[in-house]
Order: structure tokens, then sequence, then C-alpha cells
């Protein structure tokens, strides 16, 4: 296996945007190519993921041919991968592993997403709900609707939100974190966004203001879900010769690792697919948790950080509560997470957010990350989940990368 | 790179069936594994092919996770391919390239599709239509209304057999093949389809009574277009010593190649994506046309057979129609060409397609494929198409396979 490096990030603003689909991920190729001083002639392969462009857009099965041939790419294999939220993390996982096994040399991975919908406010949070097995869901309708405990319809939040409190309340129950916890991910999330240019959200808030914030279903509150967001992220990824950068900073991606869900307990941290690819990624790339400079992890909800510090390695079981109290993983603590302000702030464009998240790795590492720079970043972990699947995500990706 | 075999195939009948897509996502990786004599603990990664579950099912997102839970594979990666038509061609050619580089020892590869829909007729259609830049075929509504010359709604009809009829009037100008040889094709691939079990329809019909059916639009005839099916197909690849059988009949891939399309001029067979694709394959494999024993080639209307014949050397220029005229490429001829019955007969449910290719190509090289065994076939190739995008194929594949 050879090494595969980043040589080239690029983005949009994530936001709720009136730009179509095709030129949200034109802008964030073209910022990729640019960035890696390559050319389109140059791009051996393109491996594309998203999640909903069938469902909001209509255009289903040949979505990356489609994004990729007003800005020049074509005649390369282009293949679109979808695995709900972790679409782009699958797709980055295919490219890098063709890189490595040396099948080519120089390959372009695109996560993009449209959620919002000029006429049809509700069809992105629709379209959200299928990543889940639908014909389970549609017989659990029922059971679901009862449990709903929120003051608002459900047409306006996704059906993951119900998920989230669930898991929410039985984390809150076995780990003794609060919801105060929660708004303090907020907090940090919102300063974090506001130091990047590229995030849909950032504020100075505080925990009492989360707190008092419209809630969507006990015990979040809408600071506490992620957004509704339109965007594109794209990297180009290369090995040998081609790996140089003019700038010679070109971070390595050191483990790649996509697993499925099994049907597992959700009150174990250790079981589940997060803790499984991280404890893969660590094990592949020789790293270990405390190594770990920058995180940028799956906040679709605040205390989903939480869990994920467990899950990762961060936090003992039950320890996630505590970690965010201790300020550690703020900027300017000894490991920050989601420095970009995560999905929370930056947004979460679904099919596009694996993919931002290694932008955000590649700038931290490269030290570009300007206000919102980790001094001294040299190790950075991304994990990214999709969909969910009795019991557990669909789909979960853990990438590992040091700065060469 | 190592040698791939495929160690087992399984595949559904297809025809407009009662069963859902996870029944015939089921049966056929049942069938494919036992014929492997794997089990589900033995499989370490899993492709899935499907174009239109998203907008037939609405299952969106996590498609391959739904569709293997049942028959209890997780946990695993697992990919979900979209390329339209040629979207199981695409999951095929990453889990052989996982395997050829030694990621992984042994892999499934699954397309299934549903394109019948229990309450709604033209869901089908209208998805399989979505396979063409949607935005430009929104555009080009009104142009394309005016060209369609056939007696029918257009409800009644995909997209893409208007498509293929302007091709067909090109083709018809450019090299002189007739009406009579497309009916030729048909009555061939009906004679086929009546020895394939598995296979929608077959029947014994004379080049009158495919000339006289009834007209979808011209030069094309209800016989000389793919009907709407639904169905599935996988295939096990293993390589060193999981690619062991216990009847020692392993096929080999000698190549996999797939491409996006370019812009070009449809009148030059070599320009194009398929002929792109062939020509690498035959590369790659050190093997030429004329070593061919057998093909299953992507026939989703009867003249795109004769100009296939043409893109993958079978043919010269506008040799298509002379070629089917002298009953080469039928059973018993020099180089039979779609002994399953192909796309018009077998049955084309989209995502399934390029991996039904590589069921009969399997069963072919193994002497097991009954009444429509190619005798004595060593050497056989898939093409498969997917989509269309500004004059050209959106994506292609090519397999070549040898007998061990």
């Amino acid at each position: 296996m050879r090494d595969v490096h980043v040589i080239g990030a690029g983005m949009t603003r994530f936001a709720k945007s009136t730009k179509s689909l095709k030129e949200l991920a034109g802008e964030a190729v073209v910022d990729a190519l640019q960035d890696a001083d390559v050319t389109t002639d140059e791009i051996q392969a393109a491996y594309v993921g998203n999640a909903v462009a069938g469902l909001v857009t209509g255009q289903e099965m040949i979505r990356g041919q489609v994004l990729l041939r007003p800005v020049g790419i074509g005649g390369i294999p282009i293949f679109n991968l979808e695995n709900a939220c972790a679409s782009a993390a699958s797709a980055l996982h295919l490219g890098w592993q063709s890189v490595a096994t040396g099948i080519y040399d120089v390959v372009l991975c695109l996560g993009a997403e449209k959620l919002t919908h000029p006429e049809d406010k509700n069809r992105g949070m629709a379209a959200i709900g299928t990543a889940v097995d639908v014909e389970l869901a549609a017989e659990m309708a029922d059971e679901m609707a009862e449990q709903m405990s929120g003051g608002t319809e459900s047409s306006q939040r996704s059906l993951f939100m119900d998920l989230y409190a669930g898991w929410t309340k039985d984390y809150m129950q076995r780990s003794g974190a609060t919801r105060e916890n929660f708004a303090q991910v907020v907090v940090k999330n919102q300063h974090n966004g506001a130091r990047n240019p590229r995030a849909q959200y950032g504020a100075e808030l505080t925990v009492e203001e989360v707190l008092a914030a419209r809630e969507v279903v006990w015990p979040l509150t809408l600071y506490m879900c992620s957004p509704i967001s339109d965007g594109a992220a794209a990297v180009v990824l290369a090995a040998g010769k081609a790996a140089k950068r003019a700038n010679g900073r070109v971070p390595r991606i050191r483990a790649s690792v996509v697993v499925s869900g099994n049907v597992h307990d959700q009150s174990d941290p250790t079981a589940g697919s997060s803790a499984r690819a991280a404890r893969t990624a660590y094990e592949t790339a020789g790293i270990g948790p405390d190594d770990i400079d920058v995180a940028e992890v799956h906040d679709a909800t605040a205390p989903a950080e939480l869990m994920i510090y467990e899950q990762i390695g961060f936090a003992e079981p039950g320890g996630g509560g505590e970690l965010i109290a201790s300020g550690k993983t703020s900027l300017g603590g000894t490991q920050p997470v989601n420095p970009s302000g995560g999905l929370l702030c930056k947004g979460h464009p679904i099919g596009a957010t694996g993919i931002a998240q290694i932008c955000e790795a590649t700038w931290q590492l490269r030290g570009d990350a300007g206000d919102r720079q980790v001094d001294g970043a040299r190790v950075a972990l991304t994990q990214n989940g999709g969909g969910w699947l009795e019991g557990d995500s669909a789909a979960m990706a853990v990438h590992i990368l040091t700065a060469s």
C-alpha cells in the first residue's frame, strides 16, 4: 500500500443556498483543483458522494457525471456513492483505496448535497428520513408518533431528531451527562463556527441561551440539532511523484476505515460501529486516541458529540459530559473537537459532510485554519456516520491523517 | 494485481414480480453464497448496485444495508453504487478492484432493481428518465416532444426509447442496416430467452411478427425495446486460497474496465465510451475480439446490439446488419451474443443487469448454461452501459472473463 496524500482541498460555504447542486459542486471542485495545482486532465478517476439528489432535485442515477461535466471532467471512471450521511466519507475511502493500491495516481473525491428546495420546504427533511429501512419505519410510524414528545410538528424536524432524542435520554441515564453539557457542546461549536468563514452559523452564546431556545424534541433544543444545509466539499488525493505540492504541505491519510452497523446495545459505547471503526483506524495507523491533536466528528446533535468522545476513546464510558465541561475539547484546549463548528454550526449538507471534515483536517494540519487554527496540529481524526438500521449506524467511517 | 475469480453466481428470474426488492436481492445473494459454498461470515465487503430504489420504493441512502441485513450480512463495509443501467457493473468493478489489490479475499457484488410499482405503473418509467441530466432534459422537453414520432403516449415509454430511435435512424443511414436486421436480433434473442429459465420472455418469432408488432417509436417496435423488469443478480469474487470451489470451476476476471462518456460524434463507432472501454479491456487481457467465444451486451434496444457489434470489434464500422444476418452471433454460430436472451428477453432490471451478464458469462464458462450453452466457451465478454449525457453513455463497463 502506498502513502496517499491530500494534495488539494476545496469547499463551498455551507448555507441554505440559492445555488444549484451543480454550482455548489463545481465551486468545490475548482477550488480543490486549484489548491492542488492540478488540471482536470490529470484527474484519473472520480468518486462522488451524494445522498438525496434523487429525492430532492430529481437527479438520480448519474449524479457525479452531471456534476462534473460542467467543470470539464468526463471520460474517466466516475463512481456515485451513497451511504446516507457517510456518503462522502465512503467516496473518499474508495478514492483512497484506488490510490493506495496503485490503480491511480491522482483522483478526485467530491461530496455534494442540496437539501433546500425552492418550492418545497419539507422535501429535504423527508429525504433524510430515508436513511433508515423505510419499510420498517412505515411499520413503526404509529409507535414512533407516540414516542414523540416535542411541541413541534413532525414535518418540521427529521425523524433522526426523534431517534437522537431517544438515544440521548438513554445516554443521560447511564452517563449522568446533563442538558447543560449538551449546551456546552453548542457553545463551543458556535464559538468555533464564528471563526470559520465557510460555516453556516457561529455566535457567542451562553449555556442559558442554548437551553432557552425552542425545544425540537426533549431534551434537544434547536441549537442542539444540526441544520438543513446545502454545500459541497472536494479533495484531490495522490501518491508518489504526483503527491508533490509547490508548498510541500500534503497531509497523509494514515487510516481509512468504513464499516456498517451491527445490531448492538446502544448503552455499550465500545460495541457500536463508531468504536469499531475507530479501533481499526488506530490499529492501522499505529496511533492512539491520546495522539490525536484535533478531531472533526459527527455531531448531528450536541449530545452525539459526547457519545462520540467515548466511542473514539477521548473519554471513558460515561465520561463525555465531564470532558466537555473540562474545556479540553475547546479551541485552546488539549484536544479540540470540531474546530470547524462541526455539523451543528458549520452545517450538515449530508452527502458532503464526510469530505468537509477531511478539508478541515487538511487545513488544520497545514496550519491554514486561520482564527480557528489548533496550534501545532500534527495528527487529526475524522468520524462520519450515516443512516440507522436496527440499533446502529448503517455506515460509519473513521479517517486518521497526519501533517506529512 | 492478483487473479480474481467468480466463485459463485446467483440470480432471480427476471420478471414483473410481486416480490419486494428485499426478497429479490435476498434470493440472488443466498443463491450466490450457496453456489460459492461460502457463509455470510466469510464475506468481507459488499458492493451493491441499484439505480432507482429511491424514486420507485422510497428507499434511498442505505439500500445495500437494508437489502443485506435480512440475509444476515452486516458489520462489513457496504458500498452503494449508482451508475444508471451500469450500476451493477460499477459495483462489480469496485469489488474486483478490492480483491485484485489484496484489500479483501472474498467480497459480494449485488445488483438489484424493482421497476414495477403495485400502484403506480409509470413510476419505474419516470425513474429511468433520470439517467440523463434532468435539468437539460427539462429544457429540451419541448424539442424532444416535437421529435417524437411514435403513436403511443410518452408516459408509456421511456425517454430512452426516443433517444434510441434517434440514434437508430442515424445508424440506419450510415450503415445501411435495416429494420429487418433489428428484427433478426429480436428473433435470435427471443429464441435464446426461451432456453433460459431465468429470462422474462422467450419465444420462436419470425422477422415478420417482430415488424408487425406495435410501434413504440419508429423504427422500434415493441419487441425491439427491452422491457420493464424486476430482479437481482449476485456474484462472490475471491482470490488466492479463497478462490477454490469444490468443483474447481472458477472463471477468472481478466479485465474490468469502467469509463464515463465523452462528448463525441455518434457516427464514429470507435470514438465512444463503449469502444474505448472495450479497447482497454482487450489490451489489459491480452485478448482480441476474435478470441471471444460468447458475449453478453447491452441490447436495451435491438439496433443497439448491432451498434455494439461494431463498438466491441465484432464487426467493422457499418457491418452490424451484415453480422446479425450471417447468423454468426446466434446460438450455434461462431460467436454467439446474448445467449441469455439479452436485455430484450432476459429482461432489464436496470441496476441488476451488469451483474446478471456476469452470471451468464460464469455459467457459460462453467458449461452450466443448459439449453443455451455455447459449446466450448472459454472466453466471455460483457458490455454494460448506463445513462446518457450529451452525446455518449454516462457510464460504460466492459469485462472479459476466461474459464479459469
